[in-house]
């Protein structure tokens, strides 16, 4: 899996390399190539691995997969700013906001949401027009308020509430804030294929809650040389997590039962979904 | 022209309530009902007269006049966040971020972003995919790093640069803030009847000129309680302006001048384009 990873870090890099060359130099622009940088690129291999069991090639796949992760770059810039998270580090170097200002850092998730969906009209991904307005509605419907940005306006309510989540409420949360991009990036390359994504919906919903559950993990147990962000902040903040609720052993049992689901979803697929399934058993050992 | 006027911003208003239906009442959510709230609605006003012209009917156009109005309402609340403009007056209501607070705003911003480019893939505009994707490319565009959010970004700079601007430098900059996206509107129709839209982009090109004259005239001239925004800050921040570099009578003869140009435009149209040139007319007489 980690050649594969490799080779889809290094295709959508060249993607994004290209959308953005016509590009200056301003803080807004340099900003852009900034927050894009780096990253694990889990959505954009959810992508074009999905693509693959789909027989859409890999040079299509690669723009669906270059717009989730401007788009999840978008949601990370503005999550960073002191109004929200108050991050100063992320990916281990200075959120946006630190390097430049916040409006600057305003200004490059605005844009970078804007060229999530430009880079799902791009003529070099050869598609039918109804595939491209299918993938483009269902990214604004799981990224828009009734999607990730719901997600992120319970985590800030929760912040504010007196009474912490219970394991339905947060449950719900994540399966907003970061549950509907990873199943979107899932499902596009059935989507591209023109199949049916059922399967892998299945597949993204039982993976997005393991990856929610190892990321408080990870900050209880992370090390930030490892992690490029800040750990520990939730604990400090007294904010109900997965691990809070169920204490650290069952919490990690809790994820492994969910890859095992997450496995078990993809076997319409046979032994081709194999990097699908590294990945998920990667999502809940990763340290970063 | 008012009766057109007021019938689009009936329509507009039914059409976004539709969208906001299934919304619940989470800052967020109220928030973003609260953006949309009020405005002159010239943007929808220049797609739904561009469609008519096309043939189009009000309730096809209807969706791209309510993306639109989304989409400057995003701008609009992300520009007045206390890192931009820091303004607590919009359309004679406290601002969103004072109303509510400013990860509230942010938020809302985004979900409203979203939602202009979810407008844009809703069945209810029966148009072909095609077009629906020209659509979204184009809006993309003109609100994007190469359009809108380059002229935020231009302005931003524009404040803590030494050098005022010139007449060349802030006629593109507000090209690209303001005059991109009064040009999509005003090309949406045509693009929605499968039309050319070259002199409906000329027409917009001078009409979005002459409205940033107006808006520096009325920065100066204008009235707090009929803008609904604070008055004089330019003026008191040293920025230059078309009005600081031309002066107030050469700036209004120069918006005339403009507004003229734009009615000439639409020579192809004959008669029919009458409720545009009203439009252009109004531009430079409206006190707010």
């Amino acid at each position: 899996m980690q050649d594969d990873l490799a080779r889809c870090k290094a295709a959508v890099a060249a993607c994004l390399e290209t959308a953005l060359a016509p590009l200056g130099s301003m803080p807004v622009e340099e900003g852009m190539r900034y927050a894009l940088n780096g990253g694990k690129r889990l959505r954009a291999f959810l992508v074009m691995e999905g693509a693959t069991l789909h027989g859409v090639s890999a040079e299509h796949s690669v723009w669906a997969a270059a717009a989730i992760e401007a788009l999840h770059a978008y949601s990370l810039v503005h999550d960073d700013l002191p109004c929200m998270d108050d991050d100063d580090l992320r990916r281990g170097q200075p959120t946006v906001h630190k390097r430049w200002d916040e409006a600057t850092a305003v200004l490059v998730g605005d844009a970078l949401q804007t060229l999530a969906f430009e880079l799902l009209t791009r003529p070099e991904m050869v598609v039918s027009s109804q595939v491209r307005v299918e993938l483009i509605a269902s990214l604004a419907k799981s990224s828009g308020v009734q999607g990730m940005v719901l997600g992120q306006a319970q985590d800030i309510a929760a912040e504010t509430s007196e009474t912490p989540l219970d394991l339905a409420q947060i449950t719900e949360l994540q399966g907003h804030k970061t549950g509907a991009l990873i199943e979107w990036s899932a499902c596009a390359g059935a989507i591209l294929g023109g199949a049916d994504p059922t399967p892998l919906r299945a597949y993204a919903s039982a993976l997005g809650l393991a990856f929610q559950i190892h990321d408080d993990i990870l900050d209880i147990e992370g090390d930030v040389a490892k992690t490029g962000k800040a750990v520990g902040k939730d604990a400090e903040a007294g904010k109900a997590t997965f691990v809070s609720l169920l204490g650290l052993e069952e919490a990690k049992a809790r994820a492994e039962r969910l890859v095992e689901q997450a496995c078990a979803a993809l076997s319409p697929y046979g032994s081709r979904a194999e990097p699908l399934r590294d990945l998920a058993r990667f999502v809940i050992s990763r340290e970063t």
